[in-house]
């Protein structure tokens, strides 16, 4: 379980506030969006936080970001190392661009093309590696080590979290907006970052609003941890199509904000997924890539019963190649959009 | 030309401040959106407003909103008529439909499926017509004749197009928020609403701002209008795969605002519309209809020069059926996405 050490580190509702007022004209305010037609197709009001919109395509900019602003500058001068499978590459490489930081990434050898492209578009130095056979962190820690370089890591970093929360910061600002009041909220989970910040978010701003993680049946380990009261892992030689959602078991400091928080896990198949993308195309007009779908996945799959519910979900990412974008809209063209679901 | 009383009735830019006052809270503050590797790869600033996540999928929810608050009881329960290729019979609807008031559409019967199946999601009447061979004018006009109704013109009124308006008023804030000076802005027409309403907007807040028009190729009476000086029409006879831009001509009053603000006007094949449908849907994760990229495919394909310059383009509809935009992605792939451009 969490060790002490963990504990200590965690970021709070002030972490992410400072992290909000860092990434202010940084990060794009994205938008939270609702299809009618969706609502009256499922008796719910659904609300999409579209994080696709991000900059690098991914919510994952907002936590890379919020870190490397603490560095010192002697820190910037050594630069930054960073593994990830994909999305957090790219954050990282991003904002270590706009900050003139030098940045190296690892990556997974059969990480989506494009992403492993747009990280080295931002200027990074790409590492490849075996998913299935060799440890990113390994490689990621001897690589800072023999560089002096600072370790962004993807999720299990206070700064991080409290940067990723700044999603939920301004789902509730959002939803307040509205005059709505947010029964549950749904965010996409891998080591759960981006779920821990937002839960950290509405446990301040909204702390009716129930949160729920969204992950791939095949890698479920943060709904079984959920279910268990500790940190299980996924079996090694399971696959999703949710390339973004495959972290081995929950984040240690992660997992100890979750425990306290979240109000459970939910977990789709790779079809819903694909179906979610779907709708979000024609509903939302989003390009959602399939780990971030998940959560919509989840709502229209009737994972949840959010009927006469206010939900909010977010579209974590979109970065997805044309190819599987364009299986899953022939996927759907087979079963008439989203009546698969339910 | 213009007559004495089309010009009487040209809105200004405090009929789009009082629009904007109406539209708070009702349509979307669509984001400005920007993709850093296109920048680099181009050697400009795009800036892009992503009207594609506006209520209904395009601008034309804007127009059709501030029209209908504008009606009095008894107009409200009279009903309003509407025709329109798509956008603006589901802007329509849907604005009819949040205020209670009972509307028929008409369409023409080859619109994109996806249109007038959303259009009767929104609760409205369609009422379908042969494009080529009948006038929509005509059938708007006796409709709202025989049923007391009000008619609401797609472009060619001053409620519509202070609405519309509203989107430059954004990209003027937003542009400011971003500490940048806008040298152009290009605008998809078709009768020519939204480009006169942020040529209405632009020259209030952003004077030095050139405004430009982009149409197809097949459907570039704008263009021509502009070069001569007075309203010419498109050949009946051409098609373009921009179905939202196919108005036969330009409206008596956009022309008016046209004639006097606009810059010039660009055109662009269907092959280049195609393109920057999967320029945008990689790049910038949005999801546009053909005529919603007719801007963006202008300056990606160099109609205007924008070297070095920043330049913002309207993204002015997501409408899109599957099968059109899947070709637009898989057409890309054989260019190697933005490849075919320059």
């Amino acid at each position: 379980m969490t060790s002490s050490a963990a504990s200590k580190s965690l970021p709070d509702i002030g972490d992410l506030r400072a992290a909000a007022e860092r990434l202010a004209g940084r990060a794009v305010l994205t938008p939270l969006l609702e299809a009618p037609l969706l609502n009256a197709r499922f008796g719910f009001r659904l609300l999409v936080k579209a994080e696709t919109l991000q900059r690098t395509g991914s919510f994952k900019f907002r936590g890379a970001m919020n870190a490397l602003l603490q560095l010192d500058e002697r820190q910037r001068r050594a630069g930054v190392v960073a593994y990830s499978s994909g999305n957090h590459a790219q954050g990282v490489a991003a904002a270590a661009q706009l900050l003139g930081i030098p940045a190296t990434i690892v990556m997974p050898a059969d990480a989506p093309a494009v992403k492993v492209a747009k990280t080295r578009g931002y200027g990074a130095e790409v590492v490849l590696y075996d998913r299935w056979g060799e440890s990113r962190e390994a490689i990621g820690a001897r690589l800072a080590a023999e560089r002096g370089a600072s370790l962004i890591p993807p999720y299990d970093d206070p700064r991080v979290i409290a940067g990723q929360g700044t999603v939920g910061l301004e789902i509730a600002a959002q939803a307040a907006a509205l005059s709505t009041r947010l029964d549950a909220l749904v965010v996409p989970a891998s080591g759960g970052g981006l779920v821990a910040g937002c839960a950290l978010a509405l446990a301040a701003e909204s702390p009716g609003t129930r949160i729920y993680s969204a992950e791939p049946e095949a890698a479920d380990d943060l709904r079984r941890s959920l279910a268990a009261g500790e940190r299980l892992a996924n079996d090694p030689a399971s696959r999703s199509i949710c390339d973004a959602l495959l972290a081995p078991m929950p984040g240690e400091i992660t997992f100890a904000i979750h425990r306290r928080l979240l109000a459970g896990g939910l977990a789709v198949s790779d079809a819903n997924v694909m179906r979610a993308m779907a709708v979000a195309f024609a509903e939302l007009k989003l390009v959602v890539e399939p780990g971030g779908a998940a959560a919509l996945a989840a709502i229209l799959a009737g994972q949840l019963d959010a009927k006469d519910k206010t939900v909010a979900v977010v579209a974590s990412g979109g970065n997805v190649d044309r190819e599987t974008f364009m299986s899953a809209l022939a996927g759907g063209m087979t079963g008439a959009g989203a009546s698969g679901f339910n």
